[in-house]
């Protein structure tokens, strides 16, 4: 199936950058780079920070821009590459595809096109510290400097989007389970073991979860846009002051945490004390803050201890998260009861069904918004791993495919994220193979038990293991942390065979981390499947060999029957399977009506 | 069972500490460190390097002694505590239990007992580069000093066994499957990718790898006392000349292979150019040998590329472990043969039966050797992994247990090491139970299918997964690298689930690598059950998802199926039973007896 890619007015683009080049020579700046990032290296961002796409005309999530004064690179990954191609049409920016043999990296691009004594410019909030590191090393051999000062974009971007402002709001305790004050303290214990007074947070879901708040900056990820340092007796929170309720300026007050406007931060680090230890996370420090803090401080670059601490989620946490998931599973299982008995029947498209769904999250208690851009993919469509339907590509749903849908939604009681894949009508023996083995992967790593100690890495061969016996496999992760009612990716755990550093996703699993297990098959042209549970890790029995861990799921759905073959599986997955569909008949059928019931009965049968 | 440790005479003991006390004041000497080492870091040692065993007394495999002017330490690992409580009593020597909590390392030892402007003294040949450096910033604080030269254990040791200079011989390239003079290339490549000019290497097992040569000088070890530094253009191996033929000699000369004394290295070393990049594994080159190299050398400390050369198996070697895999399980099985036929009519104990194996072996065309010392352990007794049955312990085999049999051997056709435990007589259920799912967790590691890039890692838990199931665990890893006609545990492949770094075991799966499968169950004082076959990784299929690997087993002895409970299998578990012992079974019947290959068949039949 084809996708259409829009196009951006190319004489725009080129204006655009132009324009770019008249600041930039006004700054004596040689090169000029333009990162897809906000001022806190957030995964997605608010459109204020859309500046490499207003710049470039390419849209996709991930990609960097360097400007000349002749010529423009644009670098991304694979999965953009044909949009890219398309996107940047006419514009004369170069396409750099990252990972192809030959094609220069961003930092060679720029070691090789700097002049001698030249110049590097980039919003140094929009670049991280590491990276900014990096490159004043590269630089150095051309005796060149960087320009971290000036967003060059914003003079160019006349009508650019404010920044968002949107109203936080406090999560209380029967939600958080955990008082703002017992978490600074267990940071400060955090901070004392690294020998650390100062500690600079800029990562929006850490900040949420330490200060027990919540906000709209990001769409489906409720942040606010702030920064936070935190000392052995002080805590500051920065952010737009209106953003902030008398309710939750009281609550500050009496947990001692001191607000203070955004853009103050910059001020205040450049304030520490000379001979603090400061702690920061380099990956999401932006340059900026980093080149304002004391040059004599010591400094020690680690993974926010914020970011595992929200990791593992307490028992209120997780008891809330099944309540989340129960009431995520009503929904999609009555999507599946009313998609099932109406295909062929009644018009359905993508985007048709993608919206029958969102209609029924809606109605659940407590849904606050989809906690990401839902997958409804039918047919091929499905085999492109991060399809998104739009009005070209919306195709319309019909008996003899599946349709794939991964879709989850924000709730006061966590976040949920959920992948099923549904027959419509009859599909062929080979669709019904694979969706079997995916189904018994993913059920093989949910039903792990395995010592304290094991990553993602030492398990993730469970889920992929029966795909790789018919030499598939998936080119990706088969899980990733989950936020609670926070952002649906979130470090430090996750299942994967390879590590890969910057994804920071191979912690060893604690009990009490979220993690999503959706192993699949993706074959270009023809199909994709995925099935999704969320499991909470928990502690299983001590022997004297150790602590051993398992863990529960909280996803509640059925994984269609109508595509089981089991002639695949050996009785240990049909057992799997069985207690799995016995749990999820169990959880929602008092949610039901008797006729979603019977139904329900049916599709969780043992089989 | 109980077992008692020879202990030596405690007054030489002490009188040897005092002599050695004596020659540490008379070369300004605060501490002594004897570590258990020979050379060249090898993991058994020749009797002339038994140092650590003479000064302290205790015999265990792995230990550090530490000798102050009024008091010493010997730090030794959990397999040993008990030994070295017995053998170390009465001697005056402290045993420092290593891991557990509170117990000082030997490095903090130092760090605290050594004076201001101190000096510690050991042999620096007997200590790696990377510890000699370790120690080094330990004493820094108090301006201690290091003397190195000195190996003052011979001083003390009267009766010393000379260095070992058994004759060496040459491995015909029908056996090595490659010639010196290409595995030379290889490395200059390897070397010159790392810009290194001279190449120090010291690894005995690596050496004769290289140079295609094997000897004697470490008991089932087949390696030659040698070192050897290789230029872009020369190759140099230093050993004792008497110990090569005049073939070996007019063949390395061939080759330009420059033969010169043992010691002789200790000079060459200083020789090299100041400007040259000098690569060694500075886990192997001992500090003695760092400390000549030229100081202005650049030194690149990595693992010698002839590990993971030597430890990818050519074709020409894998075809010829088949065959000394096939004698091995011709011995083995006419072992089971015997032992199923005559337990309990005819004495038996645990060494007679590791005799008679070893006679069986002996009977084999082109056995050299035992390539470890058996493990033949009864009972209670195979509950520890490492037993080595003596007089005193040595228990008679009777019906209603598992006899535990750990063995290998060397042929010029490769290393073998099988371990299979049999039933001896009828054994209870719960006995059946952990055998079967030994069997089961080696099977399923066996049969597993893999993207390259794989470590072990990745794939430990196949084997684990089973009985972690229950919650039981084996304390070691599950497998290790096995070299050809060379050391029984080889780098840089492995299977084990947590990273040990100074091991080195976890390098990515390559074909041609061989490796054990070795779960297995211990109850202390109860029982100890293990399954062993050695695995050769081979290319599977090669999809749009990449290249597959696999691994063909070349293990080829029955698992005893009177100890096989089928009802702990899955319908794939017995498949994998049943495939493998029609493998055993179809390799095996030629070289048996009728009535030996009738029985064969009834302890191969399909379950």
């Amino acid at each position: 199936m084809f996708t259409t890619f829009f196009q951006e007015d190319i004489t725009l683009i080129k204006k655009r950058l132009e324009t770019l080049r008249e600041f930039m020579k006004e700054h004596g700046i040689d090169l000029y780079l333009v990162p897809t990032s906000d001022f806190h290296q957030s995964e997605y961002v608010g459109d204020h920070f859309m500046a490499r796409k207003y710049m470039s005309g390419f849209t996709g999530s991930a990609g960097t821009l360097v400007v000349a004064k002749d010529q423009a690179g644009l670098w991304t990954d694979g999965r953009y590459f044909i949009q890219a191609e398309h996107q940047l049409a006419g514009s004369g920016i170069t396409l750099f595809k990252m990972g192809v043999e030959g094609v220069p990296s961003v930092e060679e691009f720029i070691q090789e096109n700097i002049p001698e004594n030249g110049c590097l410019g980039f919003d140094g909030r929009a670049v991280n510290a590491r990276l900014g590191l990096k490159l004043e090393e590269v630089l150095q051999e051309k005796n060149a400097k960087i320009a971290y000062e000036e967003d060059l974009v914003n003079a160019v971007w006349e009508d650019r989007p404010h920044l968002s402002k949107e109203p936080a709001f406090l999560l209380e305790e029967k939600y958080s389970g955990k008082k703002t004050a017992d978490k600074l303290a267990d940071l400060r214990k955090a901070m004392e073991k690294e020998g650390a007074g100062a500690f600079i947070l800029t990562s929006l879901d850490d900040i949420a979860w330490l200060f027990n708040i919540r906000g709209n900056d990001i769409p489906c990820n409720p942040v606010v846009l702030s920064y936070a340092i935190v000392t052995k007796t002080e805590a500051f929170f920065f952010a737009n002051p209106s953003v902030l309720s008398e309710e939750i300026k009281q609550t500050f007050a009496k947990d001692q945490i001191v607000v203070k406007p955004y853009e103050a931060i910059y001020e205040d680090v450049a304030k520490i004390a000379e001979q603090e230890t400061i702690l920061y996370d380099g990956a999401k420090v932006n340059y900026k803050l980093y080149k304002l803090m004391p040059p004599k401080a010591k400094k020690v670059d680690q993974c926010n201890p914020t970011t595992l601490q929200k990791a593992i989620k307490n028992e209120v946490e997780i008891e809330n998260l099944r309540r989340s998931h129960l009431k995520d599973g009503i929904a999609v299982t009555k999507f599946m009861y009313w998609l099932k008995n109406n295909v062929g029947k009644i018009p359905m498209t993508e985007i048709s069904a993608s919206d029958y769904l969102l209609n029924l999250r809606k109605e659940q208690e407590g849904f606050i918004e989809p906690s990401f851009h839902t997958i409804s993919a039918f047919g091929a469509n499905a085999a492109m791993m991060h399809y998104s339907a739009n009005e070209e590509s919306n195709a319309t749903l019909e008996p003899g495919s599946f349709l794939l849908v991964d879709s989850g939604g924000q709730y006061y009681e966590g976040t949920t994220d959920i992948t099923r894949t549904f027959a419509l009508g009859e599909v062929g023996p080979e669709l019904k193979k694979y969706f079997t083995l995916v189904a018994k992967s993913m059920l093989n790593l949910a039903n792990a038990k395995f010592l304290h100690g094991c990553t993602g890495q030492n398990l993730d061969i469970l889920a992929r293991g029966p795909l790789w016996d018919l030499g598939v496999d998936y080119r990706c992760g088969t899980g990733h942390g989950v936020g609670y009612l926070l952002n649906v990716h979130e470090a430090p755990n996750g299942f994967r065979w390879k590590i890969v550093p910057e994804r920071n996703d191979s912690a060893v699993l604690e009990p009490g981390m979220v993690t999503t297990d959706e192993p699949g098959v993706y074959e270009e042209g023809r199909f994709g499947i995925r099935t999704e549970n969320e499991l909470v890790c928990r502690e299983d029995v001590k022997t004297e060999y150790g602590q051993f861990l398992s863990f529960e799921t909280i996803t509640y759905a059925p994984i269609d029957l109508d595509a089981i073959d089991s002639s695949y599986l050996e009785p240990k997955d049909i057992k799997q399977l069985n207690a799995y569909h016995q749990l999820v008949r169990e959880k929602l059928t008092p949610y039901l009506s008797a006729e979603e019931a019977s139904w329900l009965a049916e599709y969780t049968r043992a089989i």
